[in-house]
């Protein structure tokens, strides 16, 4: 059985890009262009969700993603309740799930939902009600799958398509659920050329059977790239653990100016955010002229409209 | 003076079911009817308070209580603002009044007030200005009228009437605002056979003057019944002072399968939770055939609605 | 170039009332005045705003301020966004250019920022996108612009004109952001006996260079004065640095019912709030008949939909 897709194919619950189709990531990704193309002349406000309810249920702190989407639901019209949960005070599987009951006893008609543990989404997809829509706003190291959209989004306004695209992922690969979004969706979307670069602990073994090339050397696997997506290095959790230094890594695999004006002079740079500068990217490229970093925060806010307005769209 | 209803009996302030007339208390039932209904049909939002302004002031922090209230706030499309505030920060009278006075300039139209102290609701309302409603929502040991009304109005749904009733409230009564709220509006309404069980210690002397028969042996007192409330046993205070163990409480007053089974086959089983699984209630009880907790919860967000309107329909 | 003024002169942001032309001040206070009489008419809401984001931006913390402007805005009908920020997390300028550039990029309209270090709207409007407007709401000891609007708007209430008027500001001058801002604003409105009254230490020097005269003793500053404005003493970093006790403040400079009776009968008292009942104010006179301090609390709501509605109609 499907979780994420019903009978008829349409959109139940997004909890990964892992299995969906290529029609419908389409549809989500044409969904937010008149979403995008309003707020850029100014018009914010679709009345499309009054009365409905969104709960934003994160049981880890990110104000950053809380917001896009408390606005992508707030700018539908749908009233939004934010709750932040302390991971460690619903511990056991047994009282999340009496969160979940007592929040959909009032009758809430999508959750989204942010936590540490990979599997969390599922886990309320499982249980949910019917009628009841699970949005995974990141789940462990699993998936975060609108980031995915976004960030396929931003490429597709820029390139226009992904077949003949070359895209390569660069950083920490291993504990990063944006990249596994991101190479469902853009292997789903067509994008043949994918590529993961960092050093060999952070990159996982088998990544190869998603139809992705490794590479181990940055300008080895920067060569002759469209798109450069940069992940966040968990700062904290490496040095030591899984790099020598951060020095080191920025050394390494660091996008700096100069390693930038070494690559085809049309290569677009993306980033998650928040960026550690210095580290992953150097500060002028994070706001240079090939940089899509603040732009894929303006799209993030249209495409979670998309998914919101597709999912509540299929219940009633 | 009335400090809950004006000259005509319209209801000013909701601060506990004490005292309150059995046609207003049918009104409140009433109202909440439509709100419950068009929320199954999918119908969540009504125009009716557009431009009030309800503060949710809560001393004592309940995220759950807290939202049912924000949800009829917003369904009935007034502004709401969410205030926590550290009881400790307004210990002295003095300060409340003046925390009071400063929202009451802001022109709010209606304060939820949730205090740990009892009489804290009763203070508000003693110095609100004319026009500035106070709806408690659970104010110490006193009163938590809300979830009387909620309690009522489900019994209503699946009884249809409150004489020839039989309703059991069993546990900790001496420290519960939900059980002395419920025995007031459930005597008022008309029913007749009103017992409340529990250990000795955790039944408060006098309570046979509210109209009700006390018994402390669970299957006695469960006898013939229609409805069962069990309340929730606030653990940590209990142990040592008013109880021998959390073990020994199930052992004696739990509510199992198998205690259920030799009850009237249709009794119902009403908590306010959250639940203690293992303690007042075993968990297949709590989610079995016969457990109204969910759909009390549901039916929380209609009545809360039906009470701002009854409220605000009487200021201007 | 002026930051707060565009070509045309229009209100782009609002950081301090220095340098502001009469004009503008009179029009914000005219403007506040419908928000005024519809709110005591029982009629809060406007849809001016509907589709415009604010975002509450605050690095301090001060619920009662964040929720006059979360009032303002939501009356205004604009999709409102809090924000607390630990200004701690933010430490460096780079790290608050990058908190800026995102929430712009999910086109938030006009940011109110509260923040403990001077400059600190400077340096937001300075960094802001085009379109995209900075409210202060409070920067160290810098700037507190719409306090002293409301102060202006609520003495023009019952004075109707700032000729002729002699006010006294009285208590901490040196730390406070609300002295300095209506220090300029009723200069600008045309007020010219303006004095400030407090022990040596705590008047800076210089302040008579902005046109007002200074006093050391309380009742020579307030000798034939038709307004006075007392300030809040902070109390924590007040004794021991600046002053011998607050016993002795309230000796030498607290206003008390005995003092305001030796006064012009008209007088009226204000006071930013919170107030510290027996430090720099009695309670009596807090709430006696001359006392505008909960009228200032409204006005406040009324003043900042002004400034919301002045600065976004100079927007799309």
């Amino acid at each position: 059985m499907n979780l994420q897709l019903d009978e008829q194919g349409r959109l139940k619950h997004l909890l990964t890009t892992e299995g969906l189709p290529r029609s419908l990531l389409e549809r989500l990704l044409d969904r937010a262009e008149p979403y995008a193309r309003a707020a850029e002349a100014g018009f914010k406000k679709d009345p499309l969700l009054v009365g409905k309810t969104v709960v934003n249920l994160f049981f880890e702190n990110s104000t950053r993603t809380r917001t896009t989407f408390e606005l992508a639901a707030t700018r539908l019209s749908a009233d939004v309740v934010n709750l932040q949960v302390a991971a460690s005070s619903t511990a056991k599987g047994e009282t999340l799930l009496d969160t979940l009951k007592t929040l959909e006893a009032m009758q809430a008609d999508l959750f989204v939902i942010r936590h540490e543990a990979s599997g969390a989404a599922h886990f309320f997809a499982e249980h949910a009600a019917p009628g009841v829509a699970i949005l995974n706003a990141g789940d462990g190291r699993h998936a975060h799958p609108t980031q995915a959209l976004l960030d396929a989004f931003t490429i597709r306004r820029h390139k226009h398509k992904f077949e003949g695209l070359s895209v390569a992922i660069v950083g920490d690969i291993v504990h990063s659920r944006v990249a596994r979004s991101n190479i469902h969706a853009l292997r789903s979307l067509g994008c043949t050329d994918l590529r993961v670069v960092g050093p060999p602990p952070l990159i996982p073994a088998g990544i190869v059977e998603l139809g992705v090339s490794v590479e181990h050397d940055l300008m080895r696997g920067l060569d002759g790239v469209d798109v450069i997506i940069l992940l966040r290095l968990q700062k904290e959790r490496m040095v030591g653990a899984f790099l020598p230094s951060l020095g080191e890594f920025h050394r390494d695999y660091g996008l700096t100016r100069e390693r930038l004006a070494r690559l085809k002079p049309e290569v677009l740079v993306m980033h998650p955010g928040p960026i550690n500068r210095g580290v992953e990217i150097e500060g002028e490229v994070a706001y240079g002229p090939q940089s899509l970093i603040i732009e894929q925060v303006r799209n993030g806010v249209a495409v979670r409209m998309s998914v919101m307005a597709e999912i509540l769209a299929n219940t009633q």
